[in-house]
């Protein structure tokens, strides 16, 4: 019987999280205030995010703990998750190469969101924070903030892109089971989304609308604060939970990935995975390469310009140095709803800027069908933008079939496909658009 | 942290089934030949399954090896399970009780189904067979089945209980995505189909009648055989995977389960659950209750005759000992699809009528409640089926505290919820019938 799964025990689970901040090459160009072009201050951000989550973006220090409690809610979200080794889809390409993915699918949640939307949660109901407001794209993140406010007894509003909304129609119910209030984005809840249902009462949204709209009802409310599920320092912070187990499980495979290959939104999957490694690059103690893998529709790092822009559409957030298709692009409906983003995190923008991650697009079509053979092959199915990865990780294995290389490929395996399945029947159906 | 989750190694996977039959306090009544009356011989079943799958049907031998290439698929579908501590259940319940549950939702297919499904195309494979053609009703055997059938390399046609397939869009894309051909039920594929059709257009169908269609599609195919996923011996045979690592799992916890809880439709899951423990009690052993829950609108065993019936609507399959509503039943259209079944496992009705295992029932409207109560809880969505053992765990643990008893309490959670969110849907509009 062969030993595909690479498991740490609860002991081994990492305690702290891991912040790139102090490790990057050059200082991270500071958030901006719009009016002034002055760099924020914490307490510009207190109207929407509790201080310690303020403290935890503005950070200099290059681990911070993990509070008791949300290691116990990382327990339950199936913490420390395993790396498995595609050892059928490796034979199936018959390739010379290791194909590994951390399995962050098992999360009731379906994706790694929860290990951010968890740790949010606490930190607001500390410092009493009774509901919070989001944005969601395909709805994972939404599915764990709501599961993180049941879980910490708080309320949560989510505000979801309505071509997501029409799209997935049962990611809305999961969000409801948890006790959530759900709306397609752009809604009549904000004055924002009223004004573009007036010139078009059937927009798409985008995540940088849903943003915009989320962050208008939690300064309208004075009990709610507002947790955005990528992007920001503190999120990529929560998810190197990620990378510092996977580096956990190479050490005990006796082994070093050659390259780390995660699919880019925000960037948060991407970063809580290949974080801890980049860190040991830039002290000189890797070789590894990172990818970074986005839609051809929303080519963000791959065609975008690296200057500030606003976080949403409707210019309320500070201005991020990232890059970006300006933040009134509209992407194209693609089932990756999570990957429909106009920006990208900072910290990712900086590295790729550095060169220090390598950024490379697909298309819809040839993402579903490198989805449809790793499902065919390893039994589970990703979700659209999970697949982003596995085709670049499948291409990197062809690449050292044909060089005959052993190279060592991992991906992280973000989330399960189980509710987008309207994208796969529209592939089965040959109507992927 | 508090440690919630008890997990086995891959090397501590049991390598063998448990076959209840040589220690059953009777023996089983035989399955019989309908028009003879006599007891069916190993031949008559020919036709439909492989040789090795009828002697394992029939076997007397206590234990069987599991083959090594079963082993590495079942380590694909994440096995060993863990077993894990329902302790935010507990402690919103107030009870004494400690409740655990059985992850078997962790499988790709998300439920137990894929431990009989891959084993049951292995087998049929090294007989040379190309296609498996079964019934499903939810879609979690459907699913399984084409995983499995994708997994070995085979074809799979599943006939789909109309009502569900309508229910449960998505569940036909994932057989889709694994190269099955899925039908809804009943379907013009088969001459029994299409004469129900021609009476109802609108027939709601019911696993009986989609077992029959299986049948006949079999019959009628030289290149392939039946599946069933479940009442049979060899199916609670595979499941027995499940019960021994609980065993292993109870063992290292230092813990005997007062109750082991499953809920039943074919019976699969409930015998793969508990039949370790029940061998075990038989020989005076142990002291576990086990008990058994089904919906109030399919009674079969609170309220079914012990008889011989037929397995399925259109009277092809042998007569099964066992407890029955009659092969004509149709039951009403719930949510629970796999546990609409007239009948019952002749291994599990024998239990039940020997008063080994206890039955009870339980309305949809309190199953539901029952179910979001542990999803709020918990994190994870069980499946409608499942959360009948859960509102039976629930009542036990009320019990437990009334009582104020330190009572051990175990279900199977059979399965994951997360393609049944219609009727979570229905349930949180209120419109469940």
């Amino acid at each position: 019987m062969r030993t595909i799964r690479t498991t740490l025990t609860p002991e081994e689970m990492p305690r702290r999280w891991y912040n790139i901040l102090p490790d990057l090459p050059t200082p991270l160009p500071p958030p901006l205030n719009p009016a002034t072009k002055e760099p924020i201050s914490p307490s510009d951000l207190e109207a929407i995010f509790p201080k310690s989550l303020i403290a935890q973006e503005m950070s200099q220090d290059s681990y911070i703990d993990i509070p008791e409690e949300v290691l116990d809610a990382y327990m339950l979200v199936m913490r420390p998750s395993p790396l498995q080794r595609a050892v059928r889809l490796e034979e199936k390409l018959k390739t010379p190469a290791k194909i590994y993915y951390k399995r962050e699918d098992l999360s009731p949640a379906g994706s790694h969101k929860t290990n951010t939307a968890l740790a949010q949660a606490y930190y607001n109901k500390m410092e009493g924070v009774e509901r919070l407001t989001t944005e969601t794209g395909a709805g994972q993140w939404g599915s764990a903030l709501s599961l993180a406010c049941s879980y910490f007894d708080m309320k949560c509003r989510v505000f979801m892109v309505r071509a997501s909304y029409d799209q997935k129609p049962y990611r809305r119910e999961v969000m409801r089971l948890f006790g959530s209030e759900v709306f397609p984005s752009p809604s009549d809840q904000t004055d924002f989304g009223k004004s573009l249902l007036a010139k078009d009462k059937n927009h798409p949204g985008s995540l940088g609308i849903a943003i915009s709209e989320a962050l208008e009802a939690c300064i309208k409310d004075d009990k709610a604060k507002y947790s955005l599920g990528s992007v920001l320092n503190h999120v990529m912070l929560h998810q190197t939970i990620i990378g510092q187990e996977t580096m956990l499980q190479f050490q005990k495979l006796g082994e070093k990935p050659d390259y780390l290959v995660g699919c880019v939104g925000g960037g948060s999957n991407f970063a809580g995975f290949t974080f801890p490694f980049v860190g040991q690059k830039l002290k000189k103690k890797l070789e590894t390469e990172f990818i970074a893998v986005e839609p051809t529709s929303v080519p963000t790092l791959t065609d975008g310009k690296y200057e500030y822009d606003f976080g949403d559409t409707a210019e309320m957030t500070p201005l991020l140095m990232m890059y970006t298709l300006g933040h009134a692009f509209v992407p194209s409906p693609i089932h990756a709803g999570g990957l429909r983003y106009h920006g990208a995190a900072p910290t990712v923008s900086a590295l790729v800027n550095e060169g220090v991650v390598k950024p490379v697009s697909y298309q819809q079509q040839e993402v579903f069908e490198a989805a449809a053979l790793f499902a065919n092959q390893e039994g589970v199915i990703p979700a659209p933008e999970t697949s982003h990865a596995i085709k670049a990780a499948i291409d990197l294995a062809l690449e050292a079939k044909k060089n005959n290389e052993e190279k060592i490929i991992a991906f992280n395996f973000s989330g399960h496909g189980l509710l987008d399945l309207a994208g796969y029947q529209a592939y089965l159906d040959g109507t992927l658009t």
